[in-house]
């Protein structure tokens, strides 16, 4: 029999949600490496696997033990041309062959800039470990402690310091991609680092969703909308159904018919467990809502949400709102029907690297408002998020720290004048547009923004069934890059003349 | 009897020298805190000292105990209009206090711009100290280990954000201002944090003076030009001395007779003590030749050079080489004749922070060539360099670090597209400006070159002797950073207009 691990999926490309309701840590993402791997699928690139030696604290001297951080390279390791440019994926919070095989653009179009194509894991993820494996890296709140975003730039940067060196090419340009986590690290990266990056495509790097810079109610209306947008009858269906499972939930055995309608593999202890699975299934198929079968977080047909509303909408007389809703997200857990029974504990540890992140500096406060979101309404309640961080970890979240660290607030005065080379480039059906850059903020940072995209979808291969929507994005982004680099060989080139 | 502990001079604004001949990291730079606060010096401006909390490391999450950084602010506490700006100077290694003092133009010219001023104490000097005093936070490599340029700024950003929140004035431009180390620190900070701060006075900042960037043998040649452009023959007796020290060192009762005629307090153990001790005087010589008396580092005469020169020619039929050099450099080391005897070992710890600083991020390749240079010659040797940091800290240097985090190379190209609203001072008196940004990067990013002045002069209040080009660039200074204010503002009006 297949159990299916719900719960990863929670992690998504990433990010913390903090679930509706009334709970502050619970139905925190766990890692996706189960599913950047998946199983038969033969490798997508032909890359060579590399590790580089890190310092596991590049802001200190303690004594600490270095750690072998995990790179691919593609496979010829060397250019196609002296001084060739460097494509460098910025690796997310997971395994890094799944974001190398999922990342086709990069590769799509290496080729025609003969440029290196370089995947680099970032620290914690993968085969990344410092101390040497998972187990001693996520031991506690001490070996965890130095899984943060600065460290990782850090990383980043020197790897790249030290493979242009090696290679004899110190004034390789390089430009950076990410999506996702990774778009956000691709873009503070180009802030922070722009001697070792000449540009970034940061695709749906939602950097503005810290604080209070958009509202947090912003990520659950955007997935409502989507919904909406498909089908007003299968919005009210979602928004109605809470109610409903929670009312079954206090029926004498409600609990244990609820497990049992939506097939799950253990018992429920509270309707909460259930109404996070579903929560995560709507939220991610906002995500991938991709206009094309995809297998990037599950299998999933072409514009799932439509099938999705398909399922809920096209009922039998006397069919119930749960029976529907069912129906609906087995479309996303279970489209290639080979699940038995859904498993929604998978990790009993909770000692995902999203989760310390999210306890610690990425403190994305999610709402989810009465009138707007088909979700149950929540307020984000940061006194409880802290407990809980304090619980599961004994760590407190630094909530400011982030914009502290990287801006957010007013960042168009603050970029407009500083900064250049940067894309931000969004999908408005992606929940995460909403706290991603969406406004050009000077003539070089620019926000490519496209009403029908999903998260990343420029980021992935070209396919015959892309829209000419998302053929012109990526030329787009082409021309833009092959004018960071045209500025940047020029200017090395006058040096030449003068 | 006054001793005076001649070691600390060698602490200088800052920086580490590896002093000529064959060592690596004797004669490193002590803590400048007693020549910080002469004893009976009225405080020049007025202002409170106030204090905040800090993350001991704001790069991991490691369960360390915060501290209180010191910080001086305008005894207002607040501005003179809402959302007047902030002018903020980054603290060197050493009490804040003696900056604030030594830092007039920032007091001289916030009035005109209704600019509240507040000057940051470096964490781990003056009262900034880690777990609660100078000996715990000095006690070893562990205690020191989070005494980097990466936590002070970010300190820096910490206390800034906060300020601005507590005074109810978010959207209140700072303006950094710094020298020296300082200076780095402004430049960097404004290179980091631009969304904390939108332009840096950096002066006398030696950006450059890493790696191999700029030639190793920059200082000592810088500083021994200044001493030829007074005086070849005392620019040659110089050079000559170093021998004849070394051959008198060699006699029996050599070094006991140097001891006496160099009136030290104690007996050298060997010539190399003397000429760091020589070499020292030269070197600070060079960065305070202002053309006015004053007693930033020592109480010394207008134009320094000229009268150690004058004393070095002017001797009678008769007078050793040895007696002209030792009545040359008593103009630096006691020109106020109070002195009785010369303090070789004042610190026999030798856990001064910039030691620490030296050994671990702050690696400035310095040579001294045979040709150019009056000092002995000296090949900088890394090797030794990092046995020594090895043998006093158990700490590796990282010599590469710097460049990484914060370029350097290539910096031009970097920061043409990058970057804005930066001014790089330099006086070419100042063997510092060597490594520093001689020519500007961009429209915004500018160097001032000045060819009298010695270092950070801008930085120092105004005085009736102030020479013209003095008076010309504190106004060239003034008028930018009123341009960066009055773009600031008009970004922001523009916002209500639209």
């Amino acid at each position: 029999m297949r159990r299916f691990a719900t719960t990863l999926v929670l992690v998504s490309l990433c990010f913390f949600f903090v679930f509706p309701c009334c709970r502050a840590q619970r139905g925190r993402p766990r890692l996706l490496e189960r599913f950047a791997r998946p199983g038969n699928r033969a490798r997508a690139y032909q890359y060579e696997e590399r590790y580089f030696r890190q310092s596991l604290d590049h802001f200190s001297f303690a004594d600490l033990p270095p750690f072998d951080q995990r790179y691919l390279i593609a496979n010829t390791g060397a250019w196609a041309r002296p001084a060739g440019p460097i494509f460098f994926y910025c690796g997310n919070e997971g395994d890094i062959e799944w974001f190398a095989d999922n990342t086709g653009f990069v590769w799509d179009i290496a080729p025609r800039f003969s440029a290196l194509v370089v995947f680099a894991e970032h620290r914690y993820y993968g085969k990344s470990m410092p101390y040497g494996s998972q187990e001693k890296a996520y031991k506690n709140a001490e070996s965890l402690s130095y899984l943060t975003t600065e460290q990782a730039l850090a990383d980043f940067s020197a790897l790249l310091t030290d493979l242009k060196r090696n290679l004899s090419s110190e004034e390789s340009p390089v430009v950076l991609f990410g999506g996702s986590y990774g778009g956000m690290l691709a873009a503070w990266m180009r802030l922070k680092y722009p001697h070792i990056a000449i540009g970034a495509l940061a695709s749906s790097a939602p950097i503005l969703q810290f604080e209070d810079i958009v509202p947090p109610d912003t990520f659950y209306d955007l997935v409502s909308n989507d919904f909406k947008r498909e089908s007003l009858s299968c919005f009210e269906a979602i928004k109605e159904s809470w109610k409903v499972l929670e009312t079954q939930g206090e029926d004498n055995d409600g609990l244990l018919k609820l497990s049992r309608d939506f097939r799950l593999c253990q018992n429920l202890n509270n309707t909460e467990e259930l109404s996070d699975w579903l929560s995560s299934a709507y939220s991610y198929l906002a995500m991938v809502d991709y206009p094309y079968p995809s297998d990037f977080m599950m299998p999933l047909p072409a514009n799932p949400i439509k099938e999705v509303c398909r399922k809920i909408d096209n009922y039998l007389d006397g069919t119930t709102v749960l029976e529907r809703i069912f129906a609906g997200v087995s479309i996303y857990y279970n489209y290639t029907g080979n699940v038995d029974c859904f498993d929604l504990e998978d990790d009993p540890h909770g000692l995902s690297g999203w989760n310390w992140q999210a306890c610690t500096e990425m403190v994305m406060p999610m709402s989810s408002s009465q009138e707007n979101s088909m979700f149950p309404a929540y307020d984000f309640d940061y006194a409880a998020y802290q407990d809980q961080c304090l619980q599961d970890y004994g760590v407190r979240p630094r909530p400011r720290w982030i914009t502290t660290e990287f801006g957010g607030h007013d960042i168009k005065t603050a970029l407009k004048k500083f900064g250049s080379n940067i894309i931000f480039s969004n999908g408005l059906l992606d929940p995460w547009s909403g706290g991603s850059v969406l406004q050009n903020v000077s003539e070089s940072i620019i926000a490519l923004v496209t009403e029908l995209g999903a998260h990343h979808i420029d980021l992935r291969a070209s396919t015959k069934e892309d829209p000419d929507w998302l053929v012109e994005q990526r030329n787009t982004e082409i021309n833009l890059i092959k004018g960071w680099l045209y500025d940047y060989y020029q200017e090395k080139a006058s040096y030449y003349i003068l």
